[in-house]
């Protein structure tokens, strides 16, 4: 058999089961992996580096699927190159209930899904987060132990998302040379031809960012190969326009958007079968393919065996180091970093805004972590990301500093940072402003999805912003990252709060953390010095009891928190026994036990919830039927305090509500 | 004087007027009017066709400034030619407590002022859609009463979000030549120089788009009178790369990130007053130089005048409709459409997708409503967005179509359809999946900011999606949409209440709506036939009354409310008086008076909340001690009826949840 004739069975192995999969399950995408099988044969039979039998090698190649539509190209690649935790009976399954084969591939769920992707244009933002985490890792402990590529294959809607635009500048402003990423330039999409809704020259536009772009035939095996060892050797980012055929060998269908995401049919299955001269069953692949498939996975078992050689000689600390980076554990002198700051700021005194008492928090523990890489997106100075420790700015060609930045680019910097932390030795944190989380939260909730840890630093949190305005004022965003399941929102009220926030953050390692932040200042409230418990870890706890029998119960988050104190100062000095309970989480607090919830809540006749924000959420907390001081719609231009008083957000505010329903 | 003197003196005006204001205001942001002040005094004194006296006149010139937040630019060229409505005062007020100068331009607040800037990108993206409407109404109307251009001024921080490019890929397939984009190229963003974050050649990026582009010395009047004629005559959009200095005048500061969003200070003010020769005290305009701006504004004077003839000249029912379509109205067979959808549905019985229910209403209602313009981000028969009526495609050289193929670029898509809007004449609607409303979410705040009319068709509303998965699957979207203010959600059960809310969105001419969709299938649940009451715009109602007083009573929304019906059967067939209440609008339901959404409510011991959704906001329409039946995280692949089984929200679940209750 002729090298291309084995080619041609090896991928048409993927074309066969991807149309019987998607046919089985009555949904799903057959156009892509029938059209990229051959691209997807030619990188994981000759070039990627990898292991099924360990596919957490640390210096195994990414390969990120944007196109996550075409899971079954994933999935057969897993199945035919040998993974454990990829039968054909998971292929049987696909897109079943608790099957490891659901529609889109999903990590954490399936081994060997490096991402997850199916919203377009997160899987190629992703991918640069990969590589950038690869050169730096690189930069830290040498090419040794640290040197891979990231493959991407990446669809027409990957590459009209904005979000594609924002990785694609990224990538090229950082040079990241090997990040190689496979398009498959089919000229359809879901709604017909391309051209109904393209006239751009991707292969200009990425040439514009520093990219290096060629195009080919993508059923061609050899002129697959020599692009893609091209890419390698190239000093910038690449981009190979594979033009292809979707649903490549459905001879009635291919070419068309009729194939994109139907199951072929019985009929058209038949024709492929006989188009492609291929004569099994449905989820039968014949021994020689087979053959061929798992030695292809067999192919880097060498260099696996001489990395961890490399591995084991290296010295005993750099070792350790790595191995703890790549777990993810924090080091020992982490508690000791954060109750440094809890101590001085109880012994400092004075207000400082949370985004500074963030800042204080960041320069002890981006000291005591390196692991921790910072950025923002162009907001530096007002997010306060940028610590001493992580001053220096990573960037071509050394990589070694520990602060990115990612530009205007909100949405960019979100999906980047998914990537750093799935490539592993980092943990990073990006800011920009509250408001502006809306332009990166589909990529929050990717984060989320996938639970893993990136902090958001969103500063600027409420009509706070002041003289901005509405445009820039958050009102309906902290309810709306309160709605995202898995995602831990913090807005702490001082700097014991804050530090704490960060503390919990950082320990969380299954999910991502929001800190939403103020610019204007706050009193210290945390003065319970001596002891050491981390209140905010409840979610909610009394900040401050009342004299007697509460008959007013304040519920405040971050700025308000101190609004909420000096209320009750009022209050208890007209003789209302008043309780304030600060509420920095939401999430941690509904998970507490019920009992101790109830405590916190208390019985006071009247319960008011104050937040400079909508009131969606906080009935959960306080009860539908509690008094709430906060927005009720957008906010206004003008001086800070003036604006809270404009809205009604003050003490004299919250001290009316609860006097008007003691009388009612 | 020559003319360099005065065009000096002009442009030195706006500095001036910027750096004082600033100064005053004690924030906000001089160096980009200082630095963009020469091209904004040519096209303002030389170009643009408007006519401070009629801000509103159809066929102006629009000019948008996507840098929303060099306001000071537009409030300047708003005083200094002439509108009534800014007067000298607004500018001492800039920023202000209820003054007409907010921190960042906004719609519908300050004459003249075509779209609210300032969440970067923003300007830019509804920018194409303004250029779109013009040239899709000088379609329907003939050149004679719409031919006018859409000029842009951008920052570094517009072309960097990822709506930039979305937005130039539409106008480039689009061919909006009548668009041009002046881009204010100063090297320089908020963290510093454009270097630390971009590598992009933005000349080479618009080119490969079908864009024409051009760099031009921004402080050189001739340069850019030539550089904007030339792209008045390009087939083509233009982007006119500005090279300039930020902060042109000041010193000691200019070109640095220094001037971008800080006071210059006294000392500097002082410095940049001997600098540029400008001798007049804070808020001070030498008559010579206001003269000369006020001639400017009377430019355009004879050219509107003409213009008005020719609208008297115009054919009776041509203008008739003209105007009727650029005030909004709707035509009055409207409601006759509306009500005949309704009539048909309840004849036809059966059961159909929500989607599906959309199809059949704007079947008529674009039949009967030729302002309104179709489009979907390429998943339009998903969507079920294109009619018979909208069959025809928006495309050059013609744009006589009804229907924008706006690619896989929901947020580009929404943004544009915000500038058609705003344009004037048309009513846009678009479609995507409700979990893609995530990428597009800053441009629908935008519509609700400005209380602007657009429809948002959002299919594959929940988990009911099945075999997609988690990434496809709404579960926080639906609470995320009704956190923003001023935006209509409508999440109707079958195809009455989709009707209905169809036209509760057209009429509501103050805000966005949203229609949440399903992909399944639903039974008609609105038989009341006879009736003509709009029942969805109570926002919920009692639909099946309990056999006696009721002990249970069932909140839904969309495809829940048969499940609700369903239940409410089962338990009252084991003698548990039940009703259901439908809930397809909680704003408008909220904004009922209390005592009817007290009997809506009513008084059953037992409530039960179901929707496949997260829980956040139903407490606030039932109360937080009901029981929900719903979401409590992420979804998961599998055929819908297994998924919905999975997470408990089926008939069996809503029974058992009340009887559990009722036992409790």
């Amino acid at each position: 058999m002729s090298n291309r004739e084995k080619h041609d069975r090896m991928a048409n192995a993927i074309r066969a089961l991807a149309m019987d999969a998607v046919q089985a399950a009555n949904s799903g995408h057959p156009g892509m992996p029938m059209g990229m099988a051959d691209v997807a044969t030619v990188l994981f039979g000759k070039v990627l580096k990898f292991d099924p039998t360990d596919p957490h090698w640390a210096d195994r190649d990414r390969f990120i699927l944007s196109a996550g539509h075409g899971s079954m190209l994933l999935y057969s690649l897993l199945y035919l190159t040998g993974y454990e935790g990829m039968t054909i009976d998971d292929i049987k399954n696909f897109r079943q209930l608790g099957s490891r084969t659901p529609g889109h591939p999903e990590y954490g769920h399936t081994v060997g899904v490096e991402t997850t992707t199916g919203p377009l244009g997160q899987g190629i933002a992703t991918s640069v987060g990969f590589a950038l985490a690869e050169r730096m890792l690189a930069a830290q402990f040498g090419s040794d132990l640290v040197d891979h590529y990231t493959y991407v294959i990446a669809g027409d809607g990957c590459l009209m998302e904005g979000l594609s635009e924002e990785a694609i500048e990224i990538a090229g402003r950082q040079k990241l040379n090997k990040l190689i990423v496979m398009w498959d330039d089919n000229h359809i999409t879901i709604d017909g031809p391309t051209s109904l809704s393209v006239a751009t020259d991707q292969l200009a536009r990425f040439e514009a960012s520093g990219w290096e772009a060629t195009r080919i035939d993508g059923h061609d095996p050899d002129a697959i190969l020599a692009a893609i060892e091209r890419a390698k050797a190239s000093d910038k980012p690449s981009l190979i326009a594979c033009r292809t055929t979707i649903g490549f060998g459905a001879p009635n269908k291919q070419g068309t958007n009729g194939v994109h995401g139907t199951p072929l049919g019985a009929a058209e299955i038949a024709a492929t079968r006989q188009a492609l001269g291929w004569e099994y069953d449905p989820f039968v692949i014949p021994s020689d393919v087979l053959d061929a498939w798992r030695l292809a996975g067999l192919r880097s078992r060498q260099a696996h065996k001489a990395w961890n050689e490399r591995l084991s000689a290296a010295d005993m600390e750099k070792r350790g180091e790595f191995e703890r980076r790549l777990r993810g554990e924090l080091p020992s002198k982490f508690s000791e970093a954060v109750a440094g700051v809890i101590a001085k700021a109880r012994a400092d005194g004075g207000a400082v805004a949370t985004r500074k008492s963030s800042e204080i928090t960041l320069e002890a523990i981006t000291a005591a972590l390196p692991e921790m890489v910072g950025g923002s997106a162009d907001l530096t100075h007002s997010n306060n990301t940028k610590t001493k420790a992580t001053s220096v700015y990573v960037e071509p060609p050394k990589y070694d500093g520990r602060y990115v930045n990612w530009g205007i680019r909100e949405h960019g910097m979100a999906a980047a940072m998914n990537g750093i932390t799935l490539h592993g030795g980092f943990i990073p944190y990006g800011g920009t402003f509250l408001v502006f989380s809306d332009y990166c939260r589909p990529a929050i909730r990717m984060a989320a999805l996938m639970g893993i840890r990136v902090v958001y630093v969103f500063t600027h949190d409420s009509i706070g912003v002041g003289e901005d305005g509405p445009t820039h004022q958050p009102v309906e965003q902290i309810a709306a990252l309160r709605a995202i399941p898995n995602l831990l929102v913090f807005r702490p009220c001082d700097t014991v709060e804050t530090a704490e926030a960060w503390k919990l953050a950082l320990e969380h390692k299954t999910g991502p953390s929001v800190l939403a932040l103020t610019r204007q200042n706050l009193p210290l409230l945390r003065t319970d010095a001596g002891t050491e418990r981390c209140l905010t870890a409840r979610g909610a706890y009394e900040l401050v009891a009342a004299s007697d029998e509460a008959k007013v119960s304040l519920f405040a988050s971050g700025s308000e928190v101190s609004m909420a104190v000096a209320a009750r100062e009022q209050l208890e000095s007209q003789g209302i026994p008043t309780r304030v309970v600060s509420v920095p989480s939401f999430e941690l607090f509904l998970n507490q036990p019920e009992e101790s919830r109830r405590q916190v809540v208390g019985q006071a006749p009247v319960k008011i919830a104050i937040e400079a924000a909508i009131r969606q959420g906080w009935d959960a907390i306080v009860g539908s039927d509690a008094a709430f001081v906060g927005m009720h719609g957008f906010g206004a231009s003008g001086p800070a305090p003036e604006v809270f008083a404009h809205f009604g957000i003050t003490v004299e505010g919250v001290v009316a509500t609860a006097l008007s329903r003691l009388k009612g």
